[in-house]
C-alpha cells in the first residue's frame, strides 16, 4: 500500500499558495492564513466524511472509525502554525502525510482493530504568545483558560482574548485522557542535520532531549581600555570568553555523544570599544537525551564560572531560566516503525530529537513515536527550511505503515 | 617654592560647586556651566594682570611676560570641559596647577628667561561631538573650521553652528606654530591604576600609546540549539570566544608588558537563547607604546581570527575602524622633570600613557612632557574619579618646579 504522492503535493501546494509571503510562510494560529488552512483542511475531512472536533484553543482531532469501534484509537498529527518566515514542512508535513495516511487506508478499505485519529495541534511555535506548544498543553492539562489571561501578544492582547475572538473559548476543551489514545506517532521533519550527514533517508526518534536554560552574569570592573594594564583588569569579557570556549568542547572531551550546549544570547555592559565591559550575561541551553549528559554539562559550567571568577577576579552568578525533561519514546511504537521500515527495506536510523514536539506532552497519556525525515543542510525555522519530496513521501509511506500495524493489532 | 595649596584647593571647591550634578561634574564645552567657570577663571586670571587670548573655537592661551621677553614661552594647562558625570580631577588639575604654578611664580617675582604661558584646551572629551581633542586638534591645524560644518551633536545642530552661538568664531584661529613655544607639560591624572598598583605618588610620561582599533565580523551558520550536534556547528560565538580570550593572553605570552588588548563591544545575530549565532561582529581595540607592541598583537589577532576560522568552518573579516600614532615625550622635558622630581625625594616613576591627551596634538610643534598622579582604583570617565589631595598638591609642585626650571634655563 502506497500513499498518493500527487494527492500529497497537491496539498502542501495549495497551502503554500494561501500562506504565500514575501520570504517564506507566515501561518500564526489564530491568523487569516490559519482561518483559510483551517478552511480547506475541513474540506478534505469532510471528503473523507470525518468529523471534526474543535477544542476551546482550536486543536482539532478527527477520528475515522469504519467499525464504530469502541477500542482506544491511533493518533497521528501535528501542527499548522509556523514561525514568522518560516518553512513549508515544519509541523504541516505530519498534518498532510497524516491525512493522507488515513485516506489511504480508507481507500483500501482495510479492516481495523483501532479508529485512527487526526491530531491538529494549535499554536505550537509559540508565534503568537512566546509559550511553546500551547494547543498540546491545554489538551493534557499543563496548562489552563485561566493561565491564558497571563500570556500576552507584541500587541498587549492576552492568549484568552485573542483566542475568544477566534471563536474557540465556548468549545470544550476535551483533556486527553489516559485510555483514549492507544498510541500516536508525530512525523515531522528532523530540524537538523544529523540524517543528512549521515547519509540516511529516515529517523526512527528513540528520545526527546530535555533542557536546562542558565543564565550566567559575569561582573568585573569597567574600565579606560588604554590606561589599565592587562594585569590590573576585572575583564567579565575574557571570563566570559574562556567559560563559553570551554563549555563547548566539554561535550567531546567528556564523550557525551548526544549531549549539545549553546550560547546564543549575550549582552555587554556598557558595550562600548574603548572601555572594558563591567558586565557580561549571556544564556546556556544545554540538551541531552542523557540525566547524566545535562548534570554533567551543568556541572562543568558552574565549575568554569567559579574557575572564571577567581582567575579574573570577578563576580558571578548562575540563575536557571527553565527546564524540560527528557522524555523516552515508547519501545512497543519504536518497535513497530522499525519493522516497517525494515519491512521497506528504507534506509533508517535510530536517532533522538534536539526539538521538543507536541507528541513530547502527550507522552504519560498514551505510548508515543516520532519519524522524522531530512532538512536539508539542517536548516529550520527559515524560509530556506526544505526536504527532497522523494525522502517526504518515504516518510509519509512509513507513517502509514506504522499506523496501519498499530490499528489492526 | 611651594605652591599654595588652600588657594588650590579654593579654586576646586568653587568650580564643583558652579559644576555640581546630581552625579559627578558635566561640564561639556560650549554649556552654561562652561561659561559660568570661564568668568571664574577670568577673573583669577584678570586679577593676575594676564590678558586671555580666546580663539576661534574657545581655546584660552594667556602669557606670563615678566620682562616683555621675546623668546619663546613655556606651556602649561590641560581642559576644563568633562564627560557626562565625569570627575572633579580630568583636565581641571592641569588648568588649575598651571595658573597656581604660575601664581606663585609671579609672587615669588622670579627673574625668567622665557615667559610662562596657560593654556586651557576646549572640547577635549569629544562630549559634545564625538570628536575628542577638537580645541587642540584646532590649534595645530588638524582640523579646520570647515571639518565643523560636519560634526554633530545629539541635537542635531553642528559644532560650527555650536560654537558660532558660543561666540568664538569671529576670534582669529591663532595656529600654533613651530618656535612660538620651547615646551609645554601638562599635568593630569592618570585614569588607571598603574601608580596606585606600584604604590607611586607621581608618574613622568615617557609616551603615549598609539592605538589601533579593529572590527571582526565572524559568520557562521545559524541553526536549532536543540537539532544541531556539536561536530555539524558552525558557531561564531566559540569561534569568538576561542579569539578573545587568546588575544588577551597574547601580551603576557609574549612579553609584551606595556600593550594593551580590549574587547569591550560586540554584537551577536540574531541573538536567541536556543539558536546557535549567524554572526558575532567585536571590536579589538590594541594599544602601546611600541610598534612592536601593536604589531604583535595585530598579526596575532589576524593569526586568530584565521585559525578559527579554519577550525569552526565560518566566514571572517577584519577591518581597521581607526588608527593612531605613538608619541614619544621629549628627552629634554623628561629629564627636566626627573629632575626636578629627585630633587624634592618625590616618590615617582616613569610610565606610559595609555589615553590620548591634548599635549599629544601639540607633539611636532614644540617638545612636550607630562606629569600624573594616581587615580585611586584607576577609575576614571566617572563620578566615582578621585584622586588624594596630598598627591594633588605634590604634582602641582613637581609641575611648578618643571615650569620653573624651563623658564629660566
Amino acid at each position: 500500500m502506497q500513499i498518493n504522492k500527487t494527492r500529497l503535493q497537491e496539498h502542501f501546494d495549495v497551502i503554500k499558495g494561501i500562506t504565500s509571503t514575501e520570504l517564506g510562510q507566515t501561518r500564526f494560529s489564530y491568523s487569516e492564513e490559519d482561518q483559510k488552512t483551517r478552511a480547506y483542511l475541513s474540506g478534505i475531512l469532510e471528503g473523507m466524511g470525518l468529523e471534526a472536533e474543535v477544542d476551546c484553543v482550536g486543536n482539532i482531532r478527527a477520528k475515522y472509525n469504519p467499525g464504530n469501534l469502541s477500542t482506544p484509537s491511533i493518533m497521528a498529527g501535528s501542527h499548522i502554525d509556523t514561525v514568522k518566515n518560516g518553512g513549508l514542512y515544519d509541523g504541516l508535513l505530519g498534518v498532510l502525510s497524516s491525512i493522507e495516511t488515513i485516506r489511504t487506508i480508507q481507500e483500501n478499505a482495510v479492516e481495523l482493530t483501532h479508529p485512527i485519529e487526526l491530531v491538529i495541534y494549535a499554536e505550537e511555535e509559540g508565534s503568537n504568545f512566546n509559550v511553546t506548544m500551547l494547543g498540546s498543553k491545554i489538551m493534557t492539562g499543563k496548562l489552563g483558560l485561566e493561565d491564558l489571561k497571563n500570556l500576552k501578544n507584541d500587541k498587549g492582547q492576552t492568549a484568552y482574548e485573542v483566542i475568544e475572538a477566534a471563536g474557540y473559548l465556548k468549545n470544550p476543551c476535551r483533556l486527553l485522557e489516559k485510555g483514549q489514545v492507544k498510541a500516536t506517532i508525530e512525523y515531522h521533519i528532523e530540524q537538523g542535520g544529523v540524517l543528512e550527514a549521515e547519509g540516511k533517508s529516515l529517523g526512527v526518534v528513540q528520545a526527546i532531549a530535555g533542557m536546562k536554560t542558565k543564565e550566567v552574569t559575569l561582573t568585573g570592573v569597567s574600565n579606560h581600555a588604554g590606561t589599565t594594564p592587562m594585569n590590573l583588569r576585572k575583564d567579565p569579557m575574557v571570563a566570559a570568553s574562556q567559560i563559553i570556549l570551554n563549555l563547548s568542547k566539554t561535550p567531546r572531551a567528556r564523550g557525551l555523544e548526544t549531549a549539545v550546549v549553546t550560547v546564543g544570547k549575550a549582552s555587554i555592559l556598557p558595550n562600548g570599544s574603548n572601555v572594558i565591559a563591567s558586565r557580561v550575561t549571556f544564556n546556556a541551553d544545554i540538551r541531552d537525551v542523557t540525566e547524566n549528559g545535562i548534570q554533567v554539562l551543568e556541572e562543568e559550567l558552574e565549575r568554569l564560572v567559579r574557575e572564571a571568577a577567581d582567575e579574573y577576579g570577578i563576580q558571578a552568578s548562575i540563575v536557571e531560566l527553565g527546564h524540560s525533561d527528557i522524555i523516552r519514546l515508547s519501545p512497543e511504537v519504536i518497535q513497530v516503525i522499525e519493522e516497517c521500515a525494515i519491512a521497506r527495506q528504507a534506509d533508517y536510523m535510530k536517532m533522538n530529537s534536539g526539538a521538543v514536539h507536541d507528541c513530547a506532552m502527550v507522552a504519560g497519556k498514551t505510548e508515543i513515536g516520532m519519524i522524522f525525515v531530512p532538512s536539508i543542510g539542517g536548516i529550520s525555522h527559515s524560509p530556506y527550511e526544505k526536504t527532497n519530496f522523494e525522502d517526504i513521501v518515504n516518510g509519509a509511506n512509513l507513517l502509514l505503515d506504522s499506523v496501519l500495524a498499530l490499528a489492526t493489532k
